[in-house]
């Protein structure tokens, strides 16, 4: 698939027979394999499970699944429960459920026709986003990302590797260092595959030496997405984000978070109030059919980590920059677009 | 195997004989086996591909290697060059194989003797360690740690281990949160698989997740071990080692350091100055059979970063405690012993 073609999931056909497709990131970069869901049953697994991922993505997902799950009887108010319940972290998914709720048609064609324009709006978001972003971006840089925030998590060019990937399109020089993101590795699964596909130089490492490449001068700027930014601007993304923000200051490297005006919360005051998805300790205690360590040793596997904001120089959105991150700042990102 | 009886290397037989068998570390925890080595190219060759590892065990395994050499002909001065080159950062590596080069005998008999010695030499000295170190562990402590610095490392109890599984033993009631160590797992693998044999109460976590839990208040003290500490105590350890000192910083938490004298290298002034082995990119893209990441993609995998002297409160050695971790407090350390 060319690299302007990457994307996560797709609605193929009509309101009445049509099916909503999922590229199965949990088996990329090996094998590229498409998925197609017809309930929203099938819809929740396939987010529990991650066969998609990334918190724009989950969004769109949800809302094209209350279209599936009207047309198969359910009431949008009920998909709205078994929807909101498949990953607690990530907001976007509770806006976009919301959006599909409050439309109250009980057609498929018509919630079909707000799912896609919740699409289109990612998409255009993301491009606006992205040239945000890149101007924080200078030619020479090293930039370093963790887990992946591309194209693969949302609708259209993607969060934080949009940006980047904005930066590298300007003819900018700049290197991406990739966290390779324990446990589900979506920095080297995901991330590395869309930088190999935009032909953008990077290298991955493992999440533990990124300190070690900031103390030796190779990155200027860091960029991640997000899942949840409280009315403060504390941002929850995937787990190890914090490590990086805490790095990224003891270094005086530039923290900026990516993310859409969906992201935020304004109605949690700060990110202690975000709850945080415990996910199954299999995923760090085997590999495959391999266990990696023994059966008496507990695992504490939080899905995401929550980074307050003094640490994060600014949140790039399709509304513009937030900076510097408090409460007043984004208060008035949310009157802007009122 | 009972944990007390946990050991990765040992010399069976006399020495004209016998061998030196290692525990292969890289199929642990799911099979225990033994391999036997009869020369200093097998020696050579299971340090490199870490059957053994950890900066005191590869110290005496090779210090066993020059008996195995030795005895099939090549000479102490041939062996300590074919060794010495195997691993390049742990300086244990190079103070063993000094010490056996000084020996000049030309009998295998007279070197596994002294190899023999050294071996008793560490075992002794961990346990010193270990009492020294657990008198900074109190009642109720979470307590990280990095990599494996146990039993497997070393010939006795463990260094940062030790000091852990003393504690442990004193009764006191201490959790240990067990990184998992990217990228070959040693966390993961080696340290969960010694506590559970202690009975230590502990918990595995992905490299990413400590400054969360540090964040959460979880983690009073951090100890670790070194494979080389410059004359000025900055600390080259596993890769990550480093992140988790500018988080203990940031979160207001002690970092300490456990490593017997022979990983003091007074030649070099700084961190700067110590070799960082650079190992193959495959233990980052793959795992098993299986790759995890696009083949177009490039990889740093450093296997150790340098953690700055500032960031360490003390050093627990063998011959006590260095504290503060500076020059002047580790020239006197030396003193104490000459």
């Amino acid at each position: 698939m060319p690299a302007h073609e990457i994307r996560p999931l797709e609605w193929r056909g009509d309101a009445r027979t049509g099916a909503l497709y999922l590229l199965d990131q949990r088996i990329l970069p090996g094998r590229e394999e498409w998925v197609c869901l017809r309930s929203v049953e099938e819809v929740a697994r396939a987010i529990s499970d991650m066969t998609v991922r990334g918190a724009p993505a989950i969004g769109l997902t949800a809302a094209y699944g209350v279209v599936l799950a009207v047309r198969g009887g359910v009431p949008a108010a009920e998909a709205r429960t078994i929807l909101a319940r498949t990953r607690p972290t990530a907001v976007n998914l509770i806006w976009a459920l919301d959006r599909m709720v409050a439309h109250g048609s009980p057609e498929p064609q018509g919630l079909l026709e707000l799912a896609r324009s919740l699409h289109e709006e990612d998409v255009a978001g993301n491009r606006r986003m992205a040239e945000t972003g890149a101007r924080r971006i200078g030619s020479g840089m090293g930039v370093l990302t963790h887990c992946n925030a591309g194209a693969l998590a949302t609708g259209g060019v993607g969060t934080a590797l949009g940006v980047i990937a904005a930066a590298h399109q300007q003819g900018k020089r700049i290197h991406v260092y990739v966290d390779e993101t324990r446990p589900r590795l979506q920095g080297a699964r995901l991330t590395a595959w869309e930088l190999a596909r935009l032909g953008v130089p990077h290298t991955l490492i493992c999440d533990g030496a990124a300190a070690s490449l900031m103390a030796r001068g190779k990155i200027q700027l860091c960029v991640t997405g997000a899942d949840r930014i409280a009315a403060n601007g504390d941002t929850a993304n995937k787990i190890g984000t914090y490590s990086v923000a805490v790095n990224a200051r003891h270094h005086g490297v530039a923290f900026h978070v990516a993310a859409p005006f969906s992201t935020f919360d304004l109605s949690i005051p700060d990110g202690s109030r975000i709850p945080i998805e415990e996910r199954d300790p299999s995923e760090v205690t085997a590999w495959g059919t391999g266990r990696t360590s023994p059966r008496e040793t507990t695992v504490f596997n939080p899905a995401f980590d929550v980074t307050p904001a003094p640490l994060i120089r600014s949140i790039f959105t399709e509304r513009g920059e937030v900076e510097p991150v408090d409460a007043a700042a984004i208060a008035r990102l949310a009157r802007s677009a009122s």
